[in-house]
């Protein structure tokens, strides 16, 4: 799993403060979340393929998260994409989408499939070979969802010294890590379990942005490998959380804490901040393993 | 009159190659002419203040001219913006726009006036004490204008031996500049054409893109001070250009020769070619004084 970061702050786009974008390659499934304005010009600049993007998840209907797609989606028929894109999004993005091609006389090159998300409740939207995706209903001014990504677990673990001990056949390895049972040269049937152990834990992601402090969403996020929370403020701060829906680090880093992740990567910083590692600091007095989002920046778990 | 070019590439957005967007600056008003993906940036960058925008010119509906206007739109309103913003646009900008507001329950901070243009022939769309704006209607896939900036005359020129001469008092020269006549101390009416000479010539100012070869804009720009005419293709592709409804680099000179402008500016550059100066050796050949718009270039004009 690799998550690259291509925007982390809020709202108000500058030279160097990117809106909220990130793309996720679990088991090489690309997933881009949410598409801030630029995305598409920070994609090329960190040489993601757009080809390998298949599904994107658009959190909320805010400009800062989704004010990019639309060109995205434009320069993907400009590269005569044809395979199938699915647009995870709340009741709207369609219509808006839908309005702008219309009036530039284009159709997309590709299958263009949005899926209305539009529930209160955890909704499992996504479930193939590689990965499943849920809903994480948040709080916010306007509808809003995160999203939890649960990498599926890899092949079995081969025991080498238990097949080779009983003979069995190289042929037969790619369907044993499967999970399948095997009859040897001499017509024993052995299980499964006597020659393979569980695969490593698969890694998980939950993304959530924007939010106020929700500790509900805990249950649903526990033991995540990386969890990415919006602090958009700093506890100082606090006051303008009600009024503007959004979290302190201190907060993200609770939620991280009750939730047990292994890593809390904070981001959508306020502009008025000048010195981000005072984030960090914030959360880390709750949760230790807590690191800034940055233009750029990756996190790799295999 | 002062010409920024914030980009100037035909429609994928690339690392260093931004989509159209310019600011035209007329006797301190300040016009952004289309508004393709991260405009907002690119205004940050070459610090034109967003306050000073007062009027917003859109060619027509390909994502590549308006993609950026609705993150503009909404930068204004975090920064609190109050005065008036005036958009000309085809049929439909307003509805795109109204529709991405009332989905993240925004509304601006400013009186926003769209002026919805749908004339095939060149209208008068505004015009103040600093400016006149005509469109020029162009030919592309989609409905099309360029747009014809005037700047107003200065005031007329003060003959000063002659108003000294006559002993003129200094708190007429205001008025007379205006091109008022005035009385002497003796009585005698002197008629402002003798104490006047005509100011400078204001500058002006076509801007043309998306368009086929259209000669017949040619008497509308007539000596215009500065044409910026699109040159997607050279001439070795001249056959796409009835596809697509663009224009060669020889063809842009052609117009500008024909119309006796001052100066030729080139732009929407297609990305296959990677070697920008082969656009102006072209249009030299039949027109010399031209250049190639770049990202951050002022064109400057007394």
């Amino acid at each position: 799993m690799k998550l690259t970061i291509l925007g982390c702050h809020s709202a108000t786009p500058r030279a160097n403060a990117h809106p909220t974008s990130q793309v996720l390659d679990i088991n090489g499934e690309f997933m881009l979340i949410d598409c801030g304005e630029g995305t598409q010009v920070r994609l090329r600049k960190h040489k993601v393929k757009f080809s390998r993007i298949s599904h994107i998840f658009i959190s909320h209907l805010h400009g800062d998260h989704y004010f990019g797609l639309i060109g995205l989606l434009s320069t993907f028929s400009l590269l005569s994409r044809t395979t199938e894109l699915h647009i995870y999004a709340p009741q709207g993005l369609e219509e808006i989408i839908k309005l702008q091609l219309k009036l530039s006389h284009a159709f997309t090159s590709y299958p263009l499939i949005f899926h209305q998300l539009d529930s209160s409740h955890p909704e499992l939207i996504l479930d193939n070979d590689k990965l499943t995706v849920e809903t994480i209903p948040l709080k916010h001014r306007v509808y809003t969802n995160g999203f939890l990504f649960k990498a599926k677990p890899g092949d079995r673990k081969l025991l080498i010294d238990k097949v080779q001990n009983l003979d069995i056949d190289k042929v037969y390895y790619k369907s044993i890590v499967k999970g399948k049972d095997v009859t040897t040269k001499s017509g024993e049937l052995i299980k499964n379990e006597e020659l393979t152990e569980d695969p490593k834990p698969a890694p998980s992601y939950a993304f959530c942005s924007d939010t106020i402090f929700k500790p509900d969403i805990v249950p649903q996020i526990k033991g995540v490998t990386l969890l990415y929370h919006e602090s958009t403020f700093l506890e100082d701060q606090e006051n303008l959380c009600d009024k503007t829906k959004h979290s302190t680090a201190k907060q993200a880093g609770i939620i991280a804490q009750k939730a047990g992740v292994q890593k809390l990567i904070l981001g959508h910083f306020s502009a008025r901040y000048k010195n981000l590692s005072l984030f960090e600091e914030e959360a880390k007095i709750v949760f230790d393993n807590v690191e800034n989002a940055e233009t750029g920046k990756i996190f790799r778990y295999e």
